[in-house]
């Protein structure tokens, strides 16, 4: 049994070679919420739903987030109410937000309600909400004014391109959110734990600021295995630089071997960062070099098995 | 200064007209809200759509409701989650449920949208919700099995098709459901009252169903002046006949007069219907003859100014 913990379009293309070289159903993931929000009285999963879309098959090719052919008609009508809608949610991706919504004001948990949907796509992993309790990424950014803002994750992101520096990082809700239901228990019974090649900030970190989840990794560090997001010293995708830096995490796989290394005894790194292999190697984390960046399904595949083979 | 009571479409194509022929800010619309439902977790309140999108010029010409150009991406998704569809919202529809429904959770009156949304559809006549309590109008109607069943009003029409034969008509909340903001008033204040052309059961009769509307028409009855939704004893459009007829009303201009002789002293009859005018007449309810089927804006012109001038 593997377990991957996921954030968005990279961990969701990881996951699409993941299934190749592995039985589907022998796989869970744990997608990370603390992206969730809130947009015209809906709640949106982006990193849930980009896995789950791209599991499908469904997933907007060019942008990795979204639905493959899709409109946007309803965000469009939205602005002649005045509504802020620089999050440009499709009108299929809308059903998506519209069934969720609907069935967690009734009372459902959200992870009942991912596996619903997963369902509805035929998706055959486990995703697995990493918990039922919202927890929210909060940025404190510097604004063109020199003041410190607080702003949700998507607001920073999406509205503001990632452009305000960031000063500090908060996953609010995390200290009292409980794991969703199979998270702790399917760490801890894993053959292997793969840490999807995720910015490590925003994606990984509200995973592990989840009470129990950081010390069943850190107790099953030999079975661990990330892949370095980070290529040549620059995110494949995302704005995990910006992130990254300004927290003193090095932009760079040994950047991320030091973030890891206390759970982590395995880091793929991408055949760019060979030379950097022996720092990896000088942190405690195995270096394994290969091919990390998924021109498409082939090398995502190959990366897979790749790090399923680092601790086998 | 005049007020209109309205249902849906009949009621729409007539209040374009009227805004042609008199000072559209002189016009209040008092909208049944008898219909409004929820549908996927948002509050569709279809006879005022139908008024704002008709007033602001952008509706479906063909059904007379939904928008023009409209596509239905987001509904046909939902199919996927097992959601009930037959109520077909579009896209560009669905950004004003969104934004209400919005609104309301937040714990705004549906007065206080509703002149919101009109604002932003540049809808100049004021357009006022019977009321901001919740009215649901429901249908005892036996089905294929011979059992009676209670639908809702959408149900019944939209689902069903207007088929099960109907055997009662209720307003639930009615009783207890106060006229919003401005409806006891204008009513009260209005040079002319006007019942526009259309359904007497389900779209003018929950209007008359909350408290202290129906009392203030029959005291006014010389200022009140209705349009007869049946032409030659069916109506133009819509399931007036299946309602009607049940409930012991006669599906004719004659009818529709014996309905509202306590509170109407005149009613507009379409020129088809001339040879009932004295049956009119006889009920103490003078008749006015015209061309009542709106076929253009033109009739619709023609036929506001007809009312008005009943009544001057």
């Amino acid at each position: 049994m593997l377990v991957a913990l996921a954030g968005g379009v990279g961990a969701a293309r990881f996951l699409r070679g993941l299934v190749q070289v592995v039985a589907p159903e022998d796989v869970t993931v744990i997608g990370n919420t603390g992206d969730d929000d809130w947009f015209h009285g809906l709640l949106v999963c982006p990193d849930l739903d980009t896995v789950t879309y791209t599991l499908a098959g469904a997933e907007n090719p060019e942008m990795g987030w979204g639905l493959a052919g899709e409109t946007f008609h309803a965000v469009d009508a939205l602005e002649r109410y005045g509504a802020e809608t620089w999050f440009r949610l499709g009108d299929r991706d809308l059903a998506t937000h519209l069934y969720r919504t609907e069935r967690v004001r009734a009372g459902v948990s959200l992870s009942q309600v991912t596996r619903e949907i997963t369902e509805a796509w035929k998706v055959r992993p486990r995703l697995l909400p990493m918990s039922d309790s919202p927890v929210s990424t909060r940025i404190d950014a510097r604004e063109d004014d020199g003041r410190v803002r607080e702003v949700r994750m998507q607001e920073w992101f999406v509205r503001d391109r990632s452009e305000p520096p960031v000063v500090a990082v908060r996953f609010e809700g995390a200290e009292t959110a409980a794991p969703s239901p199979g998270v702790l228990d399917s760490l801890e019974h894993a053959d292997t734990i793969l840490i999807c090649p995720s910015n490590p900030v925003i994606s990984i970190g509200p995973i592990l600021a989840v009470p129990g989840v950081r010390a069943v990794l850190e107790r099953r560090r030999d079975r661990v295995v990330g892949v370095s997001p980070i290529v040549a010293g620059a995110p494949i995708k995302g704005p995990a630089d910006r992130l990254m830096g300004p927290l003193g995490i090095e932009v760079s796989c040994v950047g991320v071997a030091r973030e890891y290394r206390e759970f982590c005894s395995t880091l793929v790194i991408d055949a760019g960062d060979a030379a950097r292999a022996s720092e990896v190697d000088g942190l405690g984390v195995r270096a394994v070099v290969a091919d990390t960046v998924m021109r498409d399904a082939r090398v995502a595949a190959a990366l897979a098995r790749h790090a399923l083979a680092a601790v086998a």
